[in-house]
């Protein structure tokens, strides 16, 4: 069982990302199970920040990586991170250079800017089709 | 008003991308209507871009863009065209030679594998965006 925590700002108030998160939450059951830490403020956000060891930070900033490869490296952090991992989610300006400078690696989406609300869909999504793709499934192809 | 056709694959049938759709298309009505033809299938989606003269792919292979650089390019190509846009969204294995090499632009949303449905999100997203940055409002900052 992976266990995976976000770290973002804000509230999930759109109906349609909740019952999007909720479907990918559903398909994740037994196998990923998801936590939300919903920070008030980027102050929040960095003191969280700063009692994790280990994060993953979206930023376009970091690198982009193809899906199979996203796929093979996150396996790779859950083996070394006995299966947990946090990620977070900066706010419109990214993140501060103290947070970037911790962070044990930053992952890039895309070269657009998105909503705090896509970031979150694409995130879990991406977590889901990583999963898949390591068990070899027909639904990354 | 601007008008963009966006020709793609399959139904529209999670109730969350119905109203995640809805509410962009809300926000943009009065000044970009969107006009969805869904293909039964890839060969009626070729048939359909035969037909068009001018249209924008979206595929992994394409070009990645800031939303910045995108809205710039879009408002080029809104006033070249007579403010009407034909954008089309490929299969899991994207599109075939000569749809490629007829495309007159083509557009990578990201390097990583998105759904459909999220692909369709993400374009409608970047169009409200697109418009936000040319206005100059707070929406993009």
């Amino acid at each position: 069982m992976f266990k995976v925590k976000v770290l973002t700002i804000g509230k999930c108030k759109e109906a349609w990302l909740v019952e999007a998160l909720a479907e990918y939450e559903k398909r994740l059951k037994g196998t990923l199970s998801l936590e939300w830490s919903l920070a008030k403020n980027d102050a929040q956000l960095l003191d969280w920040l700063e009692q994790e060891p280990f994060y993953i930070l979206l930023d376009p900033k970091g690198e982009q990586l193809a899906s199979e490869d996203l796929s093979g490296k996150l396996i790779r952090f859950f083996t070394q991170q006995g299966s947990r991992l946090v990620f977070a989610i900066g706010g419109a300006e990214g993140f501060p250079p103290q947070a970037s400078k911790r962070a044990s690696y930053i992952l890039s989406l895309s070269k657009l800017t998105f909503t705090h609300q896509i970031t979150r869909l694409i995130l879990v999504e991406q977590l889901y089709r990583s999963l898949e793709i390591e068990k070899g499934s027909n639904y990354h192809k």
